[in-house]
């Protein structure tokens, strides 16, 4: 059969029960530090939503795609089509959303009102999954594709939530934390600049052959995918080499005292027309104070409050322009998404022997909301996952042989092709650990710097520079 | 000697606490129906505020015009600059002040960090006024002066609060109430449509002669007056008509239904060029719904929920172009703000005798937060305080022989001087009786639809149309 | 009667012929140093149009107001509504007018064309003036009045024309200039900076007594008006002193290098947010040049190209604001409409006897396009006709006792009252001497600095700074 | 060696010399209609540049690209950096380039001036050339290399040229036309709507394998590509089918008809919000004319004036985001730029043999100025190459293993890389025939509909609907 989905033959309503609480519960304590006050700033008309948008929206994408297709007697938390209309983000299948630029106005439902409509659809998601084992082979595998959609979906809120957050609370003059602790995490101390040489693993070019190579994910495969990251297909890719680590705030603080942000000849067009036409000098969230005696001290905001430059860490808040552009400068360039995933399905499945999995570095669940400082000893292929998303110098657009969803799902990713987005590979360090996998394709406008967005440098001969 | 103010000889400190806290209750309770979510909403970059912002601010203004000065031991409530930075609404002589546009940001201070702080200036202000009457007569003057502007200004900022949080509830798609009342108010039952001719009253033209009048406030009289509303001063004036009433909500239909949003001829240039970018076709929070079989009916939005349009109430939530166009459609103007204040000063001189007062309309604190419809007893000059502003046909600009303040206030009103901005008269229902006065001079630029902003008619001659 | 117009019952149809001439070849005259190209140039989408549309426009103009209307057997140049579409400027009741942004595109009809269209109506006009005589008074009076419309019409494009013109070329990176003359005109010799004190005469103030005066020009007096100055009417001035003679670019240079473009206090609140949002740092066209050393001299961008600025003009192209700004710095402030009238009025008549008519200043008949330096003997009143148009503190509004005209000379001005612009007086060196009158009333938004526009001050106690 | 350039050894300066003048005789043959008041006029702030800044630009080009750098006794036309300022369009390298949306203001230097300067390039050009023989192969081949450059260069600026000045003309409303024949060009007659079925070929799909291919140009071949057409390359490409022409009026009509600006469901996320915000109903250039009797007739506007719409046409005028609607609608895709350049490369090495070579149809040297309409006769692969740019799948990027060049060259085409721009195909009818090749990779943003630009379309697999 043709869209012969992922087994799910082997999927338990528990496990998947299991699976949903924790998924939906990592939600609830990212919202435990924050009053209702803070879940509602949305602090720029375009790019952003208050948190209690996205906490609101994941709800009801579950009524959606779910409960509605699936379980016969749902009655909607509230009269439909008021959900519909508030939580609605572009679904145009389902009705005209509500202007994204307003979402800062939904003071009403209040966060304790969305609290109730959590738990209620919480509940018929429990019920309807207590009954999941009864039914047929093709419904389980139909109705965990959903599901898993969903919960995917929410994990992605997850990121976007954090990402809104953060700017909000930057844009307050007094830039408040999202987490004061005294104490820093451990791993996680402040470090004097400039970085000792030895502080840092020094880069290697990691090599791969010419030749043809698949990625992606087949149509008939195990487990779940979006379906953007299908089909597996092949490409042919000439030789290449790829940075064992992302490039770090040190290096980049080196463009940037070369004078990165003044010399047009190291920018795209348009990154360059960007630079100009909003001021940029530097990531976004990197400030620069007066330290006395004419001395000048980088600092950076994070969900954490506002910390020295730490040069050990992987940069990040960088659009696409800035991340072509220090690449340009550092004489190399940015990896296609066919060679990352090449490069770094090789990693994953080399280290899974013997060696330990180091290509896995800060997710989610370690609290840390910021990427960990790189440390002398990590040598080899790391932190491909976690920290940082990687800027990769391929468009988003489909696979070849890519099909599209029908009905709402067909718009989750679909309609996004071919709109000028760039794709970013390796998740970051405010996705959990099991949303991030070697085929996901993130994708986000070139301008973009809300993102923890960094980059790995490659280059085009595997033993030169390129 | 020359800023011979006010005579405050006669003013006590018990009296003016007494006053001081009556009125900063009164911003309290405005409060009382609202969530903190609420109180933060910002509904567009420009124009309005969240309520938050307005309840901080105005203890922020008695800190900076009255504390500062006058309570040499003051200690901030936080350190400064930081309330400065954020609450600073445009007194460039206090610093930068914070982006009005992201005013919604501010989800810290908390909304219980602003009642900490509203209470400790409330402290510090008992303390201050208790030690008034011990003060010299210059000084009690002095700060009498400055504690009745603070007291002004937060009674301007009582309408702001109401008028914003008007709009931010209005944005919302669920279009929520302020307040929900299972019962109407008495006196204000909805009526049914269209109103039968005996239930408003005709339309009087009040006629005054040809002549020199005298308005404003002297600089050495009694009573607290704005900078602006001085000198009092002489202006010729023309024989004028002013019609005894506001216009209706039925009357301006009939404008509406006679095409009035379609003749570019009936509009100022500046209005039909708005008419058409922003494409109004009616009141601001006006909308029409559908009854069924081709017919619709209009229903205006309230503070108390949406409702049918009543015919009899003063028309509100319009331009001053919208105003201007009604005008010249029933072959009539807006008066001057001069024709309007000889006027009603007349009226409220020849009330205060055997008849009653009945040019005093709607104000707060009948706590319906809307214009009361008209009733057919009401002959005779009737609402010229209260209810609704009206607009003139006059700009803002200073009166001759106008003095500007020194320091922060004068930057209250006369920077706006020469802004395109109109003046409007009179009051509304949103704004404390205490507050308005005959002199009283608001101003807002012609093209603004929040406030609750309507229209007296004038006539050149006082026996023909104009 | 009621429009009883000024008398034209002298008016002979060969004086009305031989001023038409006149009038029609002034503008043709402007255009002699320019290409079909320079005609062509928009430089901005708004407040300027091509010198080519200004010279379509008057000709149109004249064959809507009169031709069409007082010549039966007219047909024509175009058929309809072609040429209606392109150059209607702004007359609704005439259809809706052609975008202004786009006026730039209108390479078809060619210049070429517009002259034989030109050509086309001065041969119908001279028919129709040929037979003014034999026409009834009443027919006479009537078709006068639409002729001089028309004529004043063209007058006020002529300035539009030379005013549009100097933005087009100093659009141009190479500045180049309208009129190139190897020999300065007479008079108009550059003076070394600074300015011997000796040079130019003491600043007298003029002083006014406080009373009822009056201002305008009646319905039924002789001679022609806009409808903008009608009725004469009374108005009460407090004494007031008017300065003898305009502020010049030496006082203002003064005044900017006192910091007063970065002193907030000294602006009106949207002045400001202008100079910031614009980068205003002086005058339009003035311009900073190294003279090396660390030396800078300003120049000016004139019609007649790049000059040293001369301390002695009348300084010009100031926005309302910038005047406004200068004369408080000064411990001045503008004069309204009506002191300005007064005064002016008062200067015209003491000069009509022995003493010469020093209230004239440059016109256009001059051909220096600029504003003449001051003279060391230029004392008393002098330049108030000519040389700059002298912003006042008088919003456009109409006089008591307007009447607006029927048909499209309605919109002539009616429709721009209210609109947040200012009243100009005085005429300017672009301006044909015998459009100038001591009633005229000229009016922009003030924001503009296109317009040859400065100021002159005046204090509200006669015998003292105000 | 590295740059190894296309063999120049067999090219002689006269040859070269021959082939210089006849396209710069080209250029000034598509001036000869226009006057210069019609060379003058920029119609939008950005995407258009006036007829005769194209002309200047191209000029100014050779001076920069060849004279400078190979006439060591060049002394340039204007003193520098005169023409650099006002005719560099975007090369940072060279200066700041003059704001583009005030090409429109440049008046001066005259058109006149401009013919001046081409004679005074072209004469230095001649000599260069004359002793072209004389110099060593190296610099032949880079003397050549530079030449071919400016050449291809100017043949683009002679499709911008013909764009512009079509939007240019339509931007009038008098809606005039570049040229007008009384008489049809043979071929060209307007054909009656609805089109016979008959007079239009089937589209028949022409079937590709999957395998690897190869695309683009080597670094070390034979003859003139630019830069972004290189190196030639391996991709890996899966079984397509292509179809055998472009789409036609006549099917977009079908797609228009059916609603597809209605269905947000056949458009990309940034195409339908586009649709929306623009008021997209129809191509460009497409209106809808009133016949009477409710009937409404489509008509183009074309070089030639408004037309009927012939069914039979290659559809142009389309942005990417319509071409890719009509696609999905029409149950196929856009080809990417590797299918296309595959396809069509074996259609013209097939077509080499007995067949006539059908892929080619109509380009610049027809005087058409517009695609030509279809016949029945026009089976198999047709009109590839002319007619109308072909929207493909592929996001602008560079090829694997690009080198960019260095100076001022670099800039003409590496920085648009990865700036949201979409690659088109196959040369339009306003390119000259020897400046199509099937290597040439045009590129536009997505959103624009000025191009003359259509589409052909694809599927995946050769036998059946993708």
């Amino acid at each position: 059969m043709r869209h012969h989905s992922p087994a799910a033959g082997g999927i338990r309503g528990r496990d998947l029960a299991v699976r949903y609480r924790r998924i939906r519960r990592t939600t609830e304590r990212l919202l435990e530090p924050l009053s209702p006050e803070d879940c509602l700033v949305q602090s720029m008309p375009t790019g952003v939503s208050p948190v209690k948008w996205h906490f609101g929206h994941t709800s009801w994408f579950f009524e959606v795609v779910v409960l509605r297709a699936h379980f016969p007697r749902y009655k909607p938390f509230r009269p439909e089509p008021e959900f519909d209309r508030l939580f609605n983000s572009y679904y145009l299948s389902l009705g005209e959303p509500f202007d994204r630029r307003l979402r800062g106005v939904l003071a009403r439902p209040t966060l304790e009102e969305l609290w109730q409509h959590r738990r209620y659809v919480d509940e018929h998601m429990a019920e309807l999954l207590e009954g999941f084992d009864r039914r047929g082979e093709e419904e389980r595998r139909a109705l965990w594709e959903r599901v898993e959609t969903a919960l995917q979906h929410e994990q992605q809120h997850q990121q976007a939530l954090l990402r809104d957050l953060k700017h909000a609370l930057w844009s307050n003059p007094l830039r408040p934390a999202y987490l004061n602790n005294a104490e820093p995490e451990p791993g996680f101390e402040p470090v004097a600049s400039p970085t000792p040489p030895s502080a840092l693993p020094e880069l290697e070019w990691l090599p791969f052959e010419e030749g043809l190579y698949e990625i992606g994910r087949p149509y008939d495969g195990e487990g779940f995918a979006y379906d953007n990251e299908r089909p597996r297909h092949r490409v042919y890719l000439y030789g290449f080499g790829l940075a064992s680590r992302p490039v770090t705030n040190g290096e980049y603080l080196e463009f940037l005292e070369a004078g990165g942000y003044a010399r047009p000849e190291l920018w795209l067009d348009r990154g360059w027309d960007l630079l100009r036409a909003e001021g940029w000098q530097a990531p976004l969230y990197w400030e620069r104070v007066d330290r006395g005696k004419g001395e000048r001290d980088w600092r950076v905001f994070t969900l954490r409050g506002v910390r020295p430059l730490d040069p050990r860490e992987p940069v990040c808040h960088l659009s696409f322009y800035e991340a072509d552009a220090y690449a340009r400068w550092a004489g190399a360039r940015l990896p296609t998404e066919a060679e990352w995933e090449v490069a770094v399905a090789a990693f994953a499945s080399s280290s899974s022997d013997s060696k330990p999995p180091t290509i896995e570095g800060t997710f989610l669940e370690s609290g840390l909301y910021h990427p960990r400082p790189l440390g002398p000893s990590e040598r080899g292929p790391v932190r491909a996952l976690g920290d940082v998303w990687e800027w990769t110098g391929s468009p988003y657009v489909p696979y070849p042989g890519y099909r599209r969803p029908e009905g709402p799902l067909g718009e989750h990713n679909a309609k996004f092709f071919f709109g000028g987005q760039m794709v970013l590979r390796g998740g970051s360090c405010l996705a959990p650990r099991d949303h991030v996998r070697v085929t996901y394709r993130n994708y986000y406008p070139p301008e973009t710097r809300l993102e923890v967005s960094g980059l790995r440098l490659a280059r085009s001969r595997p033993n030169e520079r390129s």
